[in-house]
């Protein structure tokens, strides 16, 4: 069953979850001097009201309408009640999902891809430039900045750019100019280069790229797709949807919330319009739950201290679980869950037992991907089968316990591009870290 | 502009064409005998419920509820008002476009694959056998028959089973059992094999092998996933609720309604509920307009005559248009449009001057694409392409005559697993044939 809601309904403002914290988020320092960064400091990145939003404790912030029109291509998604999963389960449990995947890039993350480039428009940059491992990021702001009519340039990690050329493609129909990273454009790539030639490349060389290349042309700005809380501020128009179609539903509050988290921007933009009603802020609300890979776990396994965003330790350093900003972890189909840190929002949530989190072996997960194509219908991308599979067990121990709890979870994007992953889970052939 | 209806406003019958039709519909003739094919020859292949309604005269047949329980994963599917597309047109048409890519398959094909196997379960047949191109027809009826339990087994033109993998990955993550055609697993195959063991296969092929399929194994049965009048009659849910929508949009009838033709289901899907008001059966209705391949101009070059539907001469004989059975269209990338023939329906409309065609090369669809893509933000199927071609150049007649035309296609698939060959067109390696 799908719950709708007409395009007039889309959120008129964003949910800050700020003023909610359990405590105030601390500042990021500046990596040079280990001051607080300040709006001048990123003034040179990213527009002003973008870092305003960074900052903010207004409770509320009100979505431009020339971005609303834009989401209104998509947006509300739906929320469905997946029936026929629970059928499958046996459970008592009543398990929802909000439909992500129906944007035209095929996630969720336009809904910030849209806003950035808004405001950077607004300010008169007429060129963005950003990094991306598999594309997701790259192809929604390519996207956002063919319908504002900017300039997108994103710098690829090169072994993506040569194994998964689909999303280098989407890129460039939506007009994006896509480089394979490290490049010789810039000196960061350059000297990368001079001492490997044959270098696959990493996110954190390609962040160093983009960053470089914002910084050293006219008229341009970086980008980031997830772990900002601006970033995580674009995505709550998920959660504040959701809220309204489990009352469509019937339904009051859920027993549990949960999303996959690499940066954490999908998990937040579901949860963050539930944290004040959550079970560590007020007993008996929703519990919140994280889910990452077992092969990168972050919330799980790693250290709540400061630590750079980049590899290469260019950034601001960030206080957050973080495994180490040179920690690489294997090359799991879950590309988008690769992150040796998470979104310091999330962090503090965990951090103060707000928030819970669960890790999986790639196996496990697309085993729950399996299961939800073969019940559901849609084939889920290997980042949200980990929610998946979270799901499916918040609903098996629902059963054990005889109880019928209400199971919401973000379907973050489709699998449709992701069809090598499961060739290899079908055969046999897929690590089972 | 979206108009969505909630899932408890799926039509609840199909529209049979067939009493609105301009002259009656000639019979099938069998290939041996050349006499009119009557039910007891079609039994061995399909379940009496679609021979009925293959012949039926009655004017709604009623849409069976477990039909209707898995339609409503995706349906009603959205109507969509093109205004961006429009705006970059600079065109006072009003443009609306059925988005029929929301399925889990990605096109209308579930719409007909659900019923069908719906049917066959209801006769107790537990398998069903097929053949499928680049693989749209087959994924669909893959999805279809996991989610009635039946075994599907599908016959994918060799070429496409080595070249394009992800269509055949896509059937077996429903469960589908998939071989590349020419097999060696039936006579058909085995002699085709004997003289040509490097063959790509071809359509006409693997239906000869999933017939043979169908015919030598107990408890299956074959499956098409176009041409036939039931096909076409299963698709009639997207035009009926288009009516619908078009009404919440405050709008009339349209002046114009297109589909890509291949087979004709999906045009028909959309036309056929039109045609008691369409201009050739009363003075004023809407315009019906087939869009097809220059490389494939059945309805615009091809000769009205009885002839086979397969390449090997193995089907009944239909009275359609047609290029002859053994022609074979240059490899474009609209697959599913390359068809020697075309469904009688859409044969005997156009026939009559109830129905145009126009054809367009390979190059300005897409241009038309690109187009698409650019505006409105998702990448439509090369076959789609067509439709939206067609569309684009109505809405720039009616800027020319400075009239407010009201333009409807069929939004019949989404091209993400086609970027390769938006790849070719974006770096000028596409045959503009």
């Amino acid at each position: 069953m799908r719950y709708l809601m007409t395009p007039d309904q889309i959120p008129s403002a964003w949910f800050n979850v700020a003023p909610h914290l359990p405590e105030p988020l601390s500042p990021p320092l500046h990596p040079g001097t280990g001051e607080p960064v300040g709006p001048d400091d990123l003034a040179p990145l990213f527009p002003m009201a973008l870092i305003g939003q960074e900052m903010s404790a207004d409770p509320w912030i009100d979505i431009p309408g020339e971005v609303l029109d834009i989401l209104q291509l998509w947006r509300p998604t739906p929320l469905v009640r997946a029936r026929r999963l629970e059928q499958a389960l046996d459970t008592p449990a009543r398990i929802y999902f909000k439909d992500e995947s129906v944007s035209p890039a095929g996630s969720h993350k336009p809904n910030t891809a849209v806003a950035q480039t808004f405001y950077n428009k607004a300010e008169g940059i007429g060129r963005i430039a950003t990094e991306t491992g598999a594309g997701q990021w790259g192809s929604a702001l390519a996207f956002a900045c063919q319908l504002f009519g900017l300039e997108c340039f994103v710098y690829m990690v090169a072994a993506s750019y040569h194994q998964k050329p689909y999303r280098r493609v989407m890129m460039e129909t939506w007009g994006g100019q896509v480089v394979a990273s490290p490049s010789d454009l810039t000196q960061a790539g350059k000297a990368v280069l001079a001492r490997d030639p044959d270098t696959g490349g990493s996110l954190g060389i390609a962040i160093s790229e983009a960053v470089e290349d914002a910084a050293t042309h006219p008229d341009t700005h970086y980008s980031l797709g997830s772990v900002l809380n601006h970033v995580l501020l674009h995505q709550t128009v998920i959660g504040l949807e959701a809220r309204k179609q489990l009352e469509q539903a019937g339904e009051g509050l859920p027993d549990v919330i949960l999303g996959s988290c690499g940066g954490g921007s999908n998990l937040a933009g579901l949860a963050l319009p539930f944290v004040p009603d959550c079970a560590g802020a007020r007993s008996g609300g929703p519990r919140l739950v994280a889910v990452e890979p077992s092969s990168c776990p972050t919330l799980t396994e790693g250290r709540f201290e400061y630590d750079f965003g980049d590899e290469a330790g260019m950034t601001p350093k960030i206080l957050m679980y973080t495994l180490g900003h040179e920690f690489i972890p294997p090359p799991i189909h879950a590309g988008g869950l690769r992150y040796h840190g998470d979104a310091p929002i999330i962090c503090n949530l965990v951090k103060n037992g707000w928030m819970e989190a669960v890790a999986y072996p790639q196996g496990k997960v697309f085993e729950a991907a399996l299961q939800f194509a073969r019940t559901e219908g849609t084939i889920p991308a290997p980042e949200t089968a980990h929610a998946i599979r979270g799901a499916i067990d918040e609903a098996l121990a629902a059963k054990e316990a005889g109880e019928e709890r209400v199971i919401l979870f973000n379907y973050s994007g489709h699998g449709l591009l992701d069809l090598a992953a499961y060739d290899a889970f079908l055969h046999g052939q897929l690590a089972d870290v």
